[in-house]
Protein backbone atom coordinates (compact mmCIF):
# COMPACT_ATOMS: atom_id res chain seq x y z
CA UNK A 1 0.00 0.00 0.00
CA UNK A 2 0.92 3.62 -1.11
CA UNK A 3 1.88 6.21 2.12
CA UNK A 4 0.64 9.20 -0.62
CA UNK A 5 -1.68 11.25 0.92
CA UNK A 6 -4.70 12.55 -1.64
CA UNK A 7 -3.50 15.94 -1.17
CA UNK A 8 0.01 14.86 -2.82
CA UNK A 9 -1.53 13.50 -5.70
CA UNK A 10 -1.17 15.19 -8.99
CA UNK A 11 -4.25 15.56 -11.30
CA UNK A 12 -3.34 14.00 -14.70
CA UNK A 13 -5.05 17.42 -16.43
CA UNK A 14 -2.18 19.39 -14.08
CA UNK A 15 0.61 17.52 -14.90
CA UNK A 16 -0.27 17.10 -18.65
CA UNK A 17 -0.93 21.07 -18.75
CA UNK A 18 0.65 22.64 -22.11
CA UNK A 19 1.22 26.43 -22.01
CA UNK A 20 0.88 28.28 -25.49
CA UNK A 21 3.62 29.88 -26.57
CA UNK A 22 2.64 30.84 -30.15
CA UNK A 23 2.72 29.96 -33.52
CA UNK A 24 1.97 26.07 -32.61
CA UNK A 25 4.47 25.93 -30.35
CA UNK A 26 3.57 24.80 -25.91
CA UNK A 27 5.66 24.66 -23.05
CA UNK A 28 4.93 21.78 -20.98
CA UNK A 29 6.49 20.84 -17.37
CA UNK A 30 7.29 16.91 -17.04
CA UNK A 31 6.62 16.10 -13.69
CA UNK A 32 9.37 13.86 -11.46
CA UNK A 33 6.89 11.98 -9.81
CA UNK A 34 5.02 10.19 -12.99
CA UNK A 35 8.32 8.49 -14.06
CA UNK A 36 9.57 4.97 -13.85
CA UNK A 37 13.03 5.09 -12.86
CA UNK A 38 13.51 8.75 -12.92
CA UNK A 39 12.33 8.68 -16.91
CA UNK A 40 8.58 10.03 -17.52
CA UNK A 41 6.15 7.38 -18.79
CA UNK A 42 5.97 7.13 -22.75
CA UNK A 43 2.26 7.65 -23.10
CA UNK A 44 2.28 10.93 -20.32
CA UNK A 45 4.44 12.43 -22.86
CA UNK A 46 2.09 11.45 -26.02
CA UNK A 47 -0.76 12.74 -24.29
CA UNK A 48 0.93 16.32 -24.40
CA UNK A 49 1.96 15.31 -28.01
CA UNK A 50 -1.90 14.57 -28.23
CA UNK A 51 -3.38 17.86 -26.66
CA UNK A 52 -0.67 20.46 -28.80
CA UNK A 53 -2.33 18.31 -32.09
CA UNK A 54 -5.90 19.01 -31.33
CA UNK A 55 -5.17 22.45 -30.10
CA UNK A 56 -3.98 23.26 -33.98
CA UNK A 57 -6.34 21.28 -35.11
CA UNK A 58 -10.45 21.82 -37.07
CA UNK A 59 -10.89 18.24 -34.82
CA UNK A 60 -11.69 17.90 -31.14
CA UNK A 61 -10.15 14.71 -30.39
CA UNK A 62 -6.99 12.32 -31.42
CA UNK A 63 -8.28 9.09 -33.07
CA UNK A 64 -4.81 7.74 -33.94
CA UNK A 65 -1.44 8.89 -32.52
CA UNK A 66 1.94 7.10 -34.12
CA UNK A 67 4.76 7.81 -32.10
CA UNK A 68 8.38 7.13 -32.61
CA UNK A 69 10.70 7.54 -29.32
CA UNK A 70 13.98 9.53 -30.03
CA UNK A 71 15.20 10.09 -26.35
CA UNK A 72 13.76 10.22 -22.87
CA UNK A 73 13.16 13.88 -21.97
CA UNK A 74 13.92 13.82 -18.03
CA UNK A 75 11.49 15.81 -15.66
CA UNK A 76 10.94 19.18 -16.16
CA UNK A 77 10.55 21.99 -19.20
CA UNK A 78 10.03 20.37 -22.57
CA UNK A 79 8.66 21.69 -25.67
CA UNK A 80 6.08 21.12 -27.76
CA UNK A 81 5.57 22.30 -31.37
CA UNK A 82 2.84 21.22 -33.68
CA UNK A 83 2.25 21.61 -37.33
CA UNK A 84 -1.39 21.11 -39.76
CA UNK A 85 -0.66 18.69 -42.63
CA UNK A 86 -4.11 18.68 -43.72
CA UNK A 87 -7.12 19.91 -42.62
CA UNK A 88 -10.02 17.77 -43.71
CA UNK A 89 -14.26 17.77 -43.20
CA UNK A 90 -14.00 14.49 -41.24
CA UNK A 91 -10.62 14.14 -40.40
CA UNK A 92 -7.46 16.25 -40.36
CA UNK A 93 -3.80 15.36 -39.69
CA UNK A 94 -0.97 17.06 -37.65
CA UNK A 95 2.66 16.60 -37.07
CA UNK A 96 3.58 16.73 -33.61
CA UNK A 97 7.38 17.22 -31.68
CA UNK A 98 8.61 16.79 -28.34
CA UNK A 99 12.22 18.37 -27.38
CA UNK A 100 13.79 19.73 -24.32
CA UNK A 101 16.85 22.17 -24.35
CA UNK A 102 17.22 21.24 -28.44
CA UNK A 103 17.29 17.52 -28.41
CA UNK A 104 14.68 15.59 -30.13
CA UNK A 105 12.75 13.26 -27.78
CA UNK A 106 9.51 12.08 -29.38
CA UNK A 107 8.56 12.44 -32.76
CA UNK A 108 4.46 11.85 -34.23
CA UNK A 109 2.11 11.89 -36.41
CA UNK A 110 -1.53 12.33 -35.17
CA UNK A 111 -5.04 12.06 -36.92
CA UNK A 112 -7.65 13.88 -35.36
CA UNK A 113 -11.71 13.68 -35.79
CA UNK A 114 -14.86 14.58 -34.23
CA UNK A 115 -15.86 11.94 -31.82
CA UNK A 116 -19.68 11.89 -30.84
CA UNK A 117 -21.27 11.29 -27.39
CA UNK A 118 -23.55 9.00 -28.49
CA UNK A 119 -23.56 5.88 -30.61
CA UNK A 120 -22.54 2.39 -29.81
CA UNK A 121 -20.18 -0.05 -31.43
CA UNK A 122 -21.74 -1.59 -34.82
CA UNK A 123 -19.62 -5.01 -34.80
CA UNK A 124 -16.93 -5.95 -32.06
CA UNK A 125 -16.73 -9.77 -32.29
CA UNK A 126 -12.54 -9.54 -33.10
CA UNK A 127 -12.06 -7.81 -29.48
CA UNK A 128 -10.52 -10.16 -26.47
CA UNK A 129 -12.35 -10.43 -23.52
CA UNK A 130 -12.70 -7.74 -21.48
CA UNK A 131 -13.02 -9.69 -18.23
CA UNK A 132 -11.61 -8.08 -15.22
CA UNK A 133 -12.17 -8.99 -11.32
CA UNK A 134 -13.85 -6.62 -9.36
CA UNK A 135 -12.15 -3.15 -8.74
CA UNK A 136 -11.86 -4.05 -5.13
CA UNK A 137 -10.82 -7.80 -5.52
CA UNK A 138 -7.55 -6.83 -7.71
CA UNK A 139 -4.34 -5.97 -6.52
CA UNK A 140 -3.29 -2.46 -6.05
CA UNK A 141 0.93 -2.11 -7.72
CA UNK A 142 3.11 -0.29 -5.67
CA UNK A 143 6.32 1.88 -6.57
CA UNK A 144 8.93 -0.94 -5.50
CA UNK A 145 9.39 -3.05 -8.61
CA UNK A 146 9.87 -6.52 -7.96
CA UNK A 147 13.34 -6.87 -9.17
CA UNK A 148 13.99 -4.05 -6.28
CA UNK A 149 16.10 -1.83 -9.08
CA UNK A 150 14.28 0.82 -9.67
CA UNK A 151 11.32 3.08 -8.00
CA UNK A 152 8.03 3.21 -9.79
CA UNK A 153 7.39 6.57 -8.62
CA UNK A 154 4.32 6.68 -11.05
CA UNK A 155 2.33 4.31 -8.77
CA UNK A 156 1.97 6.29 -6.33
CA UNK A 157 -0.17 9.26 -8.40
CA UNK A 158 -2.26 6.81 -10.35
CA UNK A 159 -3.86 3.60 -9.19
CA UNK A 160 -3.21 -0.05 -10.89
CA UNK A 161 -4.93 -3.27 -9.55
CA UNK A 162 -3.95 -5.94 -10.97
CA UNK A 163 -6.52 -9.17 -11.65
CA UNK A 164 -5.29 -11.79 -9.28
CA UNK A 165 -4.57 -14.32 -12.28
CA UNK A 166 -2.07 -11.30 -13.44
CA UNK A 167 -0.90 -10.51 -9.78
CA UNK A 168 1.92 -13.28 -9.59
CA UNK A 169 4.16 -11.09 -11.38
CA UNK A 170 4.44 -8.45 -9.11
CA UNK A 171 6.13 -10.73 -6.74
CA UNK A 172 8.32 -11.88 -9.40
CA UNK A 173 6.69 -14.96 -10.38
CA UNK A 174 5.40 -14.95 -14.33
CA UNK A 175 2.99 -17.39 -15.53
CA UNK A 176 4.66 -17.33 -18.95
CA UNK A 177 1.12 -16.22 -20.57
CA UNK A 178 2.80 -12.64 -21.67
CA UNK A 179 -0.80 -10.99 -20.27
CA UNK A 180 -1.53 -8.24 -17.89
CA UNK A 181 -5.65 -7.61 -16.86
CA UNK A 182 -6.10 -4.62 -14.04
CA UNK A 183 -7.63 -1.32 -13.69
CA UNK A 184 -6.08 2.16 -13.79
CA UNK A 185 -7.78 4.76 -11.73
CA UNK A 186 -6.33 8.20 -12.43
CA UNK A 187 -5.65 10.36 -9.21
CA UNK A 188 -8.60 11.88 -7.46
CA UNK A 189 -10.67 9.63 -9.70
CA UNK A 190 -10.60 12.21 -12.44
CA UNK A 191 -12.75 11.10 -15.35
CA UNK A 192 -10.62 10.51 -18.38
CA UNK A 193 -11.03 12.24 -21.93
CA UNK A 194 -9.22 11.34 -24.94
CA UNK A 195 -6.30 12.96 -24.00
CA UNK A 196 -5.85 11.01 -21.09
CA UNK A 197 -6.38 7.39 -22.50
CA UNK A 198 -3.32 8.23 -24.45
CA UNK A 199 -1.61 8.07 -21.80
CA UNK A 200 -3.82 4.76 -20.36
CA UNK A 201 -2.83 2.46 -23.49
CA UNK A 202 0.95 3.03 -22.00
CA UNK A 203 -0.19 2.90 -18.21
CA UNK A 204 0.33 -0.77 -17.62
CA UNK A 205 4.00 -2.42 -16.64
CA UNK A 206 5.53 -4.55 -20.03
CA UNK A 207 3.52 -7.54 -20.40
CA UNK A 208 6.88 -9.20 -20.76
CA UNK A 209 6.90 -9.28 -16.95
CA UNK A 210 4.50 -12.02 -16.72
CA UNK A 211 7.11 -13.75 -19.23
CA UNK A 212 10.45 -13.27 -17.19
CA UNK A 213 11.85 -10.40 -15.26
CA UNK A 214 14.12 -8.45 -17.64
CA UNK A 215 15.27 -5.15 -17.23
CA UNK A 216 13.80 -1.38 -18.96
CA UNK A 217 11.87 -2.35 -21.96
CA UNK A 218 12.24 0.89 -23.64
CA UNK A 219 9.13 1.80 -26.34
CA UNK A 220 10.97 2.52 -30.13
CA UNK A 221 7.40 2.95 -31.66
CA UNK A 222 3.62 3.62 -30.40
CA UNK A 223 0.18 3.96 -32.38
CA UNK A 224 -2.77 4.86 -30.00
CA UNK A 225 -6.10 4.61 -31.42
CA UNK A 226 -9.24 6.10 -29.39
CA UNK A 227 -12.48 4.59 -30.87
CA UNK A 228 -14.82 6.30 -28.52
CA UNK A 229 -15.51 9.36 -25.46
CA UNK A 230 -14.98 7.52 -22.35
CA UNK A 231 -17.73 7.46 -19.53
CA UNK A 232 -16.68 8.77 -16.15
CA UNK A 233 -14.87 6.38 -13.74
CA UNK A 234 -11.83 3.41 -13.69
CA UNK A 235 -11.18 2.09 -16.99
CA UNK A 236 -10.02 -1.58 -17.49
CA UNK A 237 -6.81 -2.70 -19.37
CA UNK A 238 -5.41 -5.63 -21.12
CA UNK A 239 -1.90 -5.42 -21.58
CA UNK A 240 0.15 -8.76 -24.24
CA UNK A 241 2.79 -9.31 -25.24
CA UNK A 242 3.11 -10.89 -29.02
CA UNK A 243 6.16 -12.16 -30.26
CA UNK A 244 9.87 -11.53 -28.80
CA UNK A 245 12.66 -11.56 -31.67
CA UNK A 246 15.82 -10.12 -32.11
CA UNK A 247 15.52 -8.66 -28.91
CA UNK A 248 12.39 -6.55 -29.40
CA UNK A 249 9.20 -7.31 -28.18
CA UNK A 250 5.65 -6.01 -29.24
CA UNK A 251 3.02 -5.68 -27.33
CA UNK A 252 -0.65 -4.39 -27.61
CA UNK A 253 -3.06 -3.00 -25.17
CA UNK A 254 -7.12 -2.85 -25.10
CA UNK A 255 -8.90 -0.15 -22.97
CA UNK A 256 -12.37 -0.69 -21.81
CA UNK A 257 -14.39 2.23 -19.83
CA UNK A 258 -16.52 2.08 -16.48
CA UNK A 259 -19.10 0.29 -19.09
CA UNK A 260 -17.55 -1.91 -20.85
CA UNK A 261 -17.15 0.00 -24.23
CA UNK A 262 -13.55 -0.65 -26.20
CA UNK A 263 -12.29 3.36 -25.77
CA UNK A 264 -9.00 3.04 -26.94
CA UNK A 265 -6.22 0.42 -28.14
CA UNK A 266 -2.83 0.46 -28.74
CA UNK A 267 0.50 -1.23 -30.37
CA UNK A 268 3.88 -0.80 -29.54
CA UNK A 269 7.26 -2.09 -30.22
CA UNK A 270 9.79 -2.08 -27.70
CA UNK A 271 13.41 -2.99 -27.07
CA UNK A 272 14.00 -6.20 -24.45
CA UNK A 273 17.33 -7.43 -23.03
CA UNK A 274 17.48 -11.28 -22.88
CA UNK A 275 19.46 -14.49 -22.89
CA UNK B 1 -9.05 -17.52 -63.45
CA UNK B 2 -6.44 -15.07 -64.21
CA UNK B 3 -6.03 -14.77 -68.18
CA UNK B 4 -2.45 -11.88 -67.91
CA UNK B 5 0.51 -14.26 -68.89
CA UNK B 6 3.73 -14.26 -66.41
CA UNK B 7 5.40 -11.60 -68.64
CA UNK B 8 2.95 -9.13 -68.61
CA UNK B 9 3.34 -9.11 -64.68
CA UNK B 10 5.78 -6.15 -63.14
CA UNK B 11 8.04 -7.47 -60.69
CA UNK B 12 7.30 -5.98 -57.60
CA UNK B 13 11.27 -4.17 -57.02
CA UNK B 14 10.31 -2.57 -60.73
CA UNK B 15 6.57 -1.17 -59.64
CA UNK B 16 8.25 0.08 -56.24
CA UNK B 17 11.55 1.12 -57.40
CA UNK B 18 13.13 4.92 -56.09
CA UNK B 19 15.15 6.97 -58.55
CA UNK B 20 17.41 9.41 -56.35
CA UNK B 21 17.06 12.88 -57.15
CA UNK B 22 19.01 14.26 -54.51
CA UNK B 23 19.42 15.69 -50.94
CA UNK B 24 16.60 12.59 -49.87
CA UNK B 25 14.27 13.31 -52.75
CA UNK B 26 13.32 10.36 -54.53
CA UNK B 27 11.34 10.50 -57.93
CA UNK B 28 8.88 7.13 -58.25
CA UNK B 29 6.46 5.61 -60.56
CA UNK B 30 3.15 4.61 -59.39
CA UNK B 31 1.79 1.48 -61.86
CA UNK B 32 -1.68 1.94 -63.15
CA UNK B 33 -1.97 -2.10 -62.44
CA UNK B 34 -1.26 -2.08 -58.70
CA UNK B 35 -4.36 -0.24 -58.10
CA UNK B 36 -8.03 -1.50 -56.67
CA UNK B 37 -10.66 0.89 -58.60
CA UNK B 38 -7.77 2.65 -60.21
CA UNK B 39 -6.38 3.96 -56.90
CA UNK B 40 -3.06 2.48 -55.53
CA UNK B 41 -2.29 -0.05 -53.17
CA UNK B 42 -1.22 1.60 -49.60
CA UNK B 43 1.16 -0.83 -48.74
CA UNK B 44 2.98 -0.80 -52.04
CA UNK B 45 3.15 2.98 -51.39
CA UNK B 46 4.45 2.58 -47.89
CA UNK B 47 7.30 0.17 -49.83
CA UNK B 48 8.40 3.13 -51.53
CA UNK B 49 8.63 5.02 -48.21
CA UNK B 50 10.67 2.45 -46.48
CA UNK B 51 12.73 2.08 -49.32
CA UNK B 52 13.41 6.02 -49.06
CA UNK B 53 13.76 6.25 -44.91
CA UNK B 54 16.44 3.39 -45.70
CA UNK B 55 18.08 4.78 -48.59
CA UNK B 56 19.13 8.19 -45.88
CA UNK B 57 19.29 5.87 -42.78
CA UNK B 58 22.43 4.49 -41.60
CA UNK B 59 20.81 1.05 -40.95
CA UNK B 60 19.54 -1.43 -43.59
CA UNK B 61 16.48 -2.03 -43.04
CA UNK B 62 12.62 -1.06 -41.55
CA UNK B 63 11.63 -2.29 -38.56
CA UNK B 64 8.93 0.01 -37.74
CA UNK B 65 6.86 2.45 -40.10
CA UNK B 66 3.93 4.78 -39.25
CA UNK B 67 1.55 6.05 -41.91
CA UNK B 68 -0.81 8.63 -42.13
CA UNK B 69 -2.35 8.93 -45.18
CA UNK B 70 -3.99 12.35 -46.66
CA UNK B 71 -4.81 12.05 -49.98
CA UNK B 72 -4.69 8.47 -52.49
CA UNK B 73 -2.12 8.95 -55.61
CA UNK B 74 -3.10 8.92 -59.18
CA UNK B 75 -1.24 6.36 -60.98
CA UNK B 76 1.88 8.12 -62.05
CA UNK B 77 4.85 10.11 -61.28
CA UNK B 78 4.88 10.78 -57.35
CA UNK B 79 7.84 12.65 -55.52
CA UNK B 80 9.15 10.89 -52.25
CA UNK B 81 11.28 12.76 -49.47
CA UNK B 82 13.31 11.36 -46.38
CA UNK B 83 14.45 13.20 -43.74
CA UNK B 84 17.00 11.44 -40.68
CA UNK B 85 15.43 12.57 -37.21
CA UNK B 86 18.27 11.07 -35.31
CA UNK B 87 20.88 8.72 -36.58
CA UNK B 88 21.72 6.50 -33.48
CA UNK B 89 23.80 3.60 -32.40
CA UNK B 90 21.42 0.52 -32.60
CA UNK B 91 17.98 2.05 -34.80
CA UNK B 92 17.33 5.65 -36.54
CA UNK B 93 14.46 7.94 -37.09
CA UNK B 94 13.78 9.39 -40.60
CA UNK B 95 10.42 11.39 -41.74
CA UNK B 96 8.89 10.22 -45.07
CA UNK B 97 6.76 11.41 -47.31
CA UNK B 98 4.82 11.18 -50.46
CA UNK B 99 3.16 13.89 -52.47
CA UNK B 100 2.01 14.22 -56.08
CA UNK B 101 1.78 17.24 -57.88
CA UNK B 102 2.36 19.45 -54.77
CA UNK B 103 -0.56 17.65 -52.39
CA UNK B 104 0.35 15.67 -49.32
CA UNK B 105 -0.25 12.39 -50.24
CA UNK B 106 0.97 10.21 -47.27
CA UNK B 107 2.96 11.24 -44.35
CA UNK B 108 5.17 8.58 -42.33
CA UNK B 109 7.63 7.74 -39.68
CA UNK B 110 9.68 5.07 -39.74
CA UNK B 111 12.57 3.43 -37.36
CA UNK B 112 15.30 1.34 -39.14
CA UNK B 113 17.36 -0.64 -37.57
CA UNK B 114 19.70 -3.94 -38.96
CA UNK B 115 18.26 -7.53 -38.77
CA UNK B 116 20.51 -10.62 -38.91
CA UNK B 117 19.83 -13.14 -40.93
CA UNK B 118 20.53 -15.41 -37.81
CA UNK B 119 18.67 -15.74 -34.84
CA UNK B 120 15.48 -17.53 -33.93
CA UNK B 121 12.17 -16.08 -31.81
CA UNK B 122 12.77 -16.26 -27.91
CA UNK B 123 9.48 -16.41 -27.39
CA UNK B 124 6.43 -16.21 -29.67
CA UNK B 125 3.03 -17.47 -27.24
CA UNK B 126 1.36 -14.42 -28.00
CA UNK B 127 0.99 -14.66 -31.81
CA UNK B 128 -2.03 -15.92 -32.91
CA UNK B 129 -2.16 -19.30 -34.99
CA UNK B 130 -0.46 -19.39 -38.58
CA UNK B 131 -2.74 -22.47 -39.62
CA UNK B 132 -3.45 -21.61 -43.24
CA UNK B 133 -4.46 -24.94 -46.09
CA UNK B 134 -1.51 -25.43 -48.20
CA UNK B 135 -0.98 -22.88 -50.99
CA UNK B 136 -2.56 -25.62 -53.73
CA UNK B 137 -5.62 -25.98 -52.12
CA UNK B 138 -6.23 -22.21 -51.09
CA UNK B 139 -9.03 -20.36 -53.95
CA UNK B 140 -6.98 -17.55 -56.37
CA UNK B 141 -8.13 -14.20 -55.98
CA UNK B 142 -9.27 -12.75 -59.26
CA UNK B 143 -9.68 -8.84 -60.18
CA UNK B 144 -13.51 -9.01 -60.19
CA UNK B 145 -14.83 -7.55 -56.75
CA UNK B 146 -17.79 -9.84 -55.26
CA UNK B 147 -19.62 -6.92 -55.54
CA UNK B 148 -19.03 -5.96 -58.61
CA UNK B 149 -18.54 -2.15 -58.33
CA UNK B 150 -14.89 -2.22 -59.04
CA UNK B 151 -11.65 -3.75 -60.53
CA UNK B 152 -9.04 -5.18 -58.24
CA UNK B 153 -6.19 -5.06 -61.01
CA UNK B 154 -3.26 -5.54 -58.07
CA UNK B 155 -5.08 -9.43 -58.46
CA UNK B 156 -3.67 -10.04 -61.91
CA UNK B 157 -0.05 -9.07 -60.67
CA UNK B 158 0.05 -10.37 -57.33
CA UNK B 159 -1.15 -14.07 -56.34
CA UNK B 160 -3.40 -14.13 -53.10
CA UNK B 161 -5.09 -17.67 -52.56
CA UNK B 162 -7.60 -17.75 -49.39
CA UNK B 163 -7.65 -20.37 -47.46
CA UNK B 164 -11.17 -22.64 -48.19
CA UNK B 165 -12.79 -21.69 -44.96
CA UNK B 166 -12.18 -17.56 -45.74
CA UNK B 167 -13.26 -17.99 -49.47
CA UNK B 168 -17.09 -17.77 -48.73
CA UNK B 169 -16.16 -14.14 -49.28
CA UNK B 170 -15.43 -14.37 -52.51
CA UNK B 171 -18.70 -15.00 -53.16
CA UNK B 172 -20.17 -12.31 -51.35
CA UNK B 173 -21.20 -14.32 -48.28
CA UNK B 174 -19.22 -13.76 -45.33
CA UNK B 175 -19.11 -15.41 -42.46
CA UNK B 176 -19.64 -12.80 -39.83
CA UNK B 177 -16.01 -13.84 -38.55
CA UNK B 178 -13.98 -10.91 -39.86
CA UNK B 179 -11.29 -12.85 -40.62
CA UNK B 180 -9.33 -13.95 -43.88
CA UNK B 181 -6.12 -16.02 -43.95
CA UNK B 182 -4.30 -17.56 -47.25
CA UNK B 183 -1.38 -17.22 -48.92
CA UNK B 184 0.62 -13.78 -50.62
CA UNK B 185 3.09 -14.68 -54.09
CA UNK B 186 4.54 -11.94 -55.67
CA UNK B 187 4.75 -11.45 -59.81
CA UNK B 188 7.44 -14.45 -60.97
CA UNK B 189 7.25 -15.77 -57.37
CA UNK B 190 9.87 -12.91 -56.33
CA UNK B 191 11.48 -13.13 -53.10
CA UNK B 192 10.05 -10.96 -50.09
CA UNK B 193 12.84 -8.63 -48.33
CA UNK B 194 11.42 -6.19 -45.53
CA UNK B 195 10.43 -3.57 -48.58
CA UNK B 196 7.56 -5.39 -49.75
CA UNK B 197 6.94 -7.15 -46.33
CA UNK B 198 5.62 -3.22 -46.20
CA UNK B 199 3.28 -4.15 -49.04
CA UNK B 200 2.20 -7.56 -47.59
CA UNK B 201 0.63 -6.57 -44.58
CA UNK B 202 -1.33 -4.75 -46.24
CA UNK B 203 -2.14 -7.18 -49.46
CA UNK B 204 -5.12 -8.66 -48.55
CA UNK B 205 -8.82 -7.60 -48.66
CA UNK B 206 -10.79 -5.60 -45.89
CA UNK B 207 -11.14 -8.63 -43.05
CA UNK B 208 -14.33 -6.72 -43.28
CA UNK B 209 -15.78 -8.41 -46.28
CA UNK B 210 -16.40 -11.32 -44.09
CA UNK B 211 -18.41 -9.57 -41.82
CA UNK B 212 -20.50 -7.71 -44.58
CA UNK B 213 -20.32 -6.26 -48.01
CA UNK B 214 -19.24 -2.65 -47.62
CA UNK B 215 -17.54 -0.78 -49.97
CA UNK B 216 -14.09 1.54 -50.42
CA UNK B 217 -12.43 0.87 -46.61
CA UNK B 218 -9.87 3.70 -46.48
CA UNK B 219 -7.17 3.42 -44.42
CA UNK B 220 -6.43 6.49 -42.09
CA UNK B 221 -3.52 5.34 -40.30
CA UNK B 222 -1.10 1.76 -40.43
CA UNK B 223 1.58 1.15 -38.60
CA UNK B 224 3.73 -2.02 -39.69
CA UNK B 225 6.78 -4.07 -37.73
CA UNK B 226 9.12 -6.03 -39.66
CA UNK B 227 10.44 -8.35 -37.01
CA UNK B 228 13.28 -10.69 -39.12
CA UNK B 229 14.49 -11.29 -43.04
CA UNK B 230 11.33 -13.14 -44.53
CA UNK B 231 12.93 -16.64 -46.13
CA UNK B 232 12.12 -17.01 -50.30
CA UNK B 233 9.04 -18.09 -51.33
CA UNK B 234 5.08 -16.87 -50.73
CA UNK B 235 3.90 -15.69 -47.15
CA UNK B 236 0.88 -16.68 -45.29
CA UNK B 237 -0.87 -13.92 -44.29
CA UNK B 238 -4.11 -13.51 -41.50
CA UNK B 239 -6.11 -10.55 -41.94
CA UNK B 240 -8.46 -9.79 -38.68
CA UNK B 241 -11.25 -6.69 -37.97
CA UNK B 242 -11.33 -6.09 -34.27
CA UNK B 243 -13.87 -3.57 -33.68
CA UNK B 244 -16.57 -1.68 -36.11
CA UNK B 245 -17.36 1.48 -34.11
CA UNK B 246 -18.11 5.18 -35.11
CA UNK B 247 -17.83 4.12 -39.20
CA UNK B 248 -14.43 3.16 -38.47
CA UNK B 249 -12.72 -0.26 -38.33
CA UNK B 250 -9.31 -1.40 -36.99
CA UNK B 251 -7.61 -4.19 -38.42
CA UNK B 252 -4.41 -6.60 -37.67
CA UNK B 253 -2.33 -8.22 -39.97
CA UNK B 254 0.08 -10.98 -39.68
CA UNK B 255 2.73 -12.09 -41.93
CA UNK B 256 4.05 -15.44 -41.83
CA UNK B 257 7.59 -16.57 -44.21
CA UNK B 258 7.57 -20.08 -45.56
CA UNK B 259 9.86 -21.53 -42.60
CA UNK B 260 6.44 -20.57 -40.64
CA UNK B 261 8.35 -17.51 -39.25
CA UNK B 262 6.24 -14.28 -38.26
CA UNK B 263 8.49 -11.75 -40.40
CA UNK B 264 5.93 -8.07 -39.92
CA UNK B 265 2.72 -7.52 -38.80
CA UNK B 266 0.20 -4.34 -38.65
CA UNK B 267 -2.29 -2.54 -37.42
CA UNK B 268 -4.52 -0.19 -39.13
CA UNK B 269 -7.71 2.22 -38.90
CA UNK B 270 -9.30 2.72 -41.66
CA UNK B 271 -12.88 4.75 -42.58
CA UNK B 272 -16.02 2.21 -43.46
CA UNK B 273 -19.62 3.05 -44.51
CA UNK B 274 -22.19 1.19 -42.68
CA UNK B 275 -25.81 0.83 -41.64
Amino acid sequence: MTDVADAERTRFSEVAALSPAGDGCFVADVHPEWTIGGKPNGGYLLAMLGAAATAVSPHAHVIAASAHYLHSPDPGPVWVTAEVLRAGRSASQVRARMSQEGTPCIETLVTTATLRPDGAPYWSAGLPAGDVAPFDACVRLVPVHPDGTLRVAIMDQVEIRLDPASAPMTRGEPTGRGELRGWLRLPNDEPFDTASLLYAVDSFPPATMDIEMAGWVPTLELTAYVRALPAPGPVRVLQRALLIDAQRVDETCFVWDSTGRLVAQCTQLAGIRLG
